[in-house]
C-alpha cells in the first residue's frame, strides 16, 4: 500500500517547500516510520543556506534529528514491530572502505549521512533500514527524544576528548550542541564553563547550573588563568565555528590540554601551531557518533541529565517549517527548534488497525 | 682554581665571535665539563639569525646537543667522577609550577634551556647541574654521541605519536631531526616515508635505507595512497616548519591518522581543519624529552640504530664555528655540523692529574 504524505523539502538557496510525496511499503531490511519531532541542526541550516549544494541532491528532505514510531516493517527484520518508539542513527556505511576496515565505520569514507546525502526525516512517512533504529523507553515523550541525536554528537565529542571526571573544561560556542557538550562532561565529573556571545543562551546555561562567560565582555584567558590557578584548562571544545573561537579554545588550555574541534570550519583557519607545540597541546578532530554514543545519548535524555524540555525552544507544525528555518537564520532568543510531524499517532492507528 | 677557556659567543644578529671566559670551580650539586663535541641545532641557527633576541641575553654561549668528560665535580654530587663520559638533558625547571606539579616538567611553564636561556656548551669548559647529566657507555665515540640530543628529540616525538609496529608514517622534512625521527620510528617496526625537498638529503635518506620522495617533483598525496590503498598514512610528522609541509603532512593521514608537530611555526598557519573534523585526524605537539627519552636515545647511538657517522657532515675545530654557521645559514649539501672543542684530552688529562 503506497501512502501519500507531506515532506519538508529544500529546492534552492533559501527556498523550502512542503510538498505531497508517497511513501511505498518498506523493501527487506527495512523499516517505515511515523516521524514524530524533527530538530533543525546547523547542518540544515547550512543546507539552507545553499552552502552544501555540491552534496544535496534537490529536491532534498531534510532532517536527521528525530524521534517517531514504527508503522510497517519490511521483510527480514527482526525484532522491530509497529508502534516501537525509535529513533535514527542517521549512518549507512559500505563496510569496505579503509576506514570501515580500520573499524571507524562512522566516518566511512563513503558513508551516505541520510538527511543529507539521502532523504531526511522531516516528513510524514520515513523509510529507513532497521539497522538505523535505537530503540526509545516509552517513558520518553517523543518531543525530548527528538534531542537523543545532538546529545549522541555530544557524548562522542566528550569521549574523543577523553575527558576525566576532575578535569577543567571550556566549551566555546553554547548553541544546542556546545550545551549539551557542558552537559554531558559534567555529568562526568568535569567542572565546566561556557563561552557563548548570545545572553539568551547564556542564561539557558545558567539556568541549566553551568557558568556561562560572555567573550564579548569577560576577559576569557584571564578568567581560565584565575580559576585554574594559573595553569590552564584540561580540556576545550571549539563548538562556535569562529576563528575567535578557535582562538580562545587554544589560548585557554594547560600544558598538553586537548582541544577538541568540533564545529565546522569549512575554509581553513589561522592556528597558533606555536603554542601546540611550546604546550604540547592535542587537537581531537570529533564527526558524528557510533551506536554506543546514540544507546548512552538515550539515557542521558531518559534520565534527565539532558534538560530537554528547557532546550527545545519552540515546536512547529511541520507545514510551518519553513518559516521556521528564516526564523533560525534571523537569529535571536532560540536554542531549539523542533517540527511536529503531526499525525505520528494517526500513523500508529493505522499501522495497528492494519496489523489487526 | 678558575680556568681560562674560551667560548663560542652570539652577540648580535648574524654576528658569532669565540672569545676567552673563566670557568670557576663547581658549586654544589654542580659538575665541570670538557665538552668534546657539540653539534648546531636549528634552534641556534634561529638565535643566530636575531629571530629569538627577545629571549637571549647576549653574549650567550650557544650550543646544547654534546657530548663530554667531566672534569671536575662540585660538593654534593653523588655517582659522578672526573672522566666520566657524559651527555647532558640540557633542561632546569621549577617543580613548582602547573607543568610541573602535573608531571611534565620537561614543558616546565618557566623553563631553563641551557643553550639558550642560560650558557651552552659550545665552550671548553661548561658548569652545570649534575641532575642534567646523561652515562654515556665508553664504547660509544664522543662525536657520535653528539647526536644524543636531536637522537632524544626524536624519540619524544615517536613517542608523542604513539607510533606502532605495522603503522605507516610520513615524515615530512628529513633534515636532521626527521631523518632521526624516520630512523626511530622504524625501529619501532614501522614503514616510513621521508618528504624533503634537498637531494643530497634524500641520498643519505636513501643512504639509511629510508624510502624519500621529493616534494617538488613528485605527487605525494598519490603516492601516498598508492602505498596505503587509498587509506592514507597512520602518522605523519611536521618537520619542515614550512606551511606547504603542514598543508602535506594533514592531506596525506588517514581517518583517525594523527599529526606531530615537531617543527616551530613562530607565526600562525592556516590549517584545514575541515579535514581534522572530516577524518577525525588528531594533532599532536610535541617539544624537548625527558629522561627516558634521552636514555634510550643514548642506546640507539650505541648500538648503531642511528648511523651518527652518516649523519655527520663535517667536524669544524671551536675556532671556525662562526664560519660553519654562516655556511649552515647558506644551506647547500649538509646534514650535521659538529663543533669540536678540541683539548678535551688535555681536559681529562689535567683532572684526572688533579685528582691525583
Amino acid at each position: 500500500m503506497t501512502t501519500s504524505t507531506l515532506a519538508v523539502r529544500y529546492t534552492s538557496a533559501r527556498t523550502l517547500d512542503t510538498a505531497p510525496t508517497e511513501s511505498s511499503p518498506p523493501g527487506p531490511g527495512e523499516v517505515e516510520l511515523a516521524p514524530a519531532f524533527v530538530g533543525i541542526c546547523g547542518t540544515d541550516l547550512h543546507i539552507f543556506h545553499g552552502d552544501m549544494d555540491a552534496r544535496v541532491r534537490t529536491p532534498a528532505v531534510l532532517g536527521h534529528e528525530m524521534s517517531g514510531r514504527i508503522v510497517r516493517v519490511g521483510p527480514d527484520v527482526e525484532g522491530w514491530r509497529p508502534g516501537n518508539a525509535v529513533t535514527v542513527m542517521p549512518l549507512r556505511w559500505d563496510d569496505t572502505c579503509p576506514a570501515c576496515r580500520a573499524g571507524h565505520r562512522h566516518i566511512c569514507q563513503h558513508l551516505d549521512f541520510i538527511g543529507i546525502d539521502s532523504p531526511g526525516a522531516m516528513q510524514q512517512r520515513w523509510t529507513v533500514p532497521a539497522s538505523t533504529l535505537v530503540r526509545l523507553p516509552e517513558s520518553v515523550p517523543l518531543d525530548r527524544a527528538a534531542l537523543v541525536e545532538p546529545t549522541a554528537v555530544a557524548v562522542h565529542d566528550v569521549g574523543r576528548a577523553r575527558v576525566q571526571a576532575g578535569e577543567r573544561v571550556v566549551v566555546v560556542g553554547g548553541g544546542p550542541v556546545g550545551i549539551l557538550i557542558a552537559l554531558v562532561a559534567r555529568s562526568a565529573g568535569a567542572d565546566v564553563r561556557v563561552v557563548e556571545l548570545s545572553g539568551h543562551r547564556r542564561l539557558l546555561a545558567e539556568e541549566s547550573g553551568l557558568t556561562a562567560w560572555d567573550p564579548a565582555t569577560d576577559d576569557v584567558p584571564e578568567l581560565v588563568r584565575e580559576w585554574t590557578g594559573d595553569a590552564g584548562a584540561d580540556v576545550a571544545f571549539e563548538v562556535s565555528g569562529a576563528a575567535a573561537g578557535v582562538d580562545t579554545a587554544v589560548e585557554v588550555l594547560a600544558v598538553r590540554g586537548r582541544l577538541c574541534l568540533v564545529a565546522i570550519h569549512p575554509r581553513p583557519r589561522e592556528l597558533n601551531l606555536h603554542r601546540f607545540f611550546w604546550r604540547e597541546l592535542t587537537l581531537v578532530g570529533a564527526r558524528l557518533y557510533d551506536r554506543a554514543d546514540f544507546e548512552r545519548a538515550v539515557a542521558l535524555v531518559a534520565d534527565g541529565t539532558v534538560p530537554a524540555d528547557r532546550l527545545i525552544s519552540k515546536v512547529v507544525p511541520l507545514t510551518e517549517a519553513p518559516s521556521a528555518f528564516e526564523a533560525l537564520e534571523a537569529g535571536g532568543d532560540v536554542m531549539k527548534i523542533l517540527v511536529d510531524c503531526s499525525d505520528a499517532q494517526g500513523a500508529i492507528d493505522e499501522a495497528q488497525g492494519a496489523a489487526v
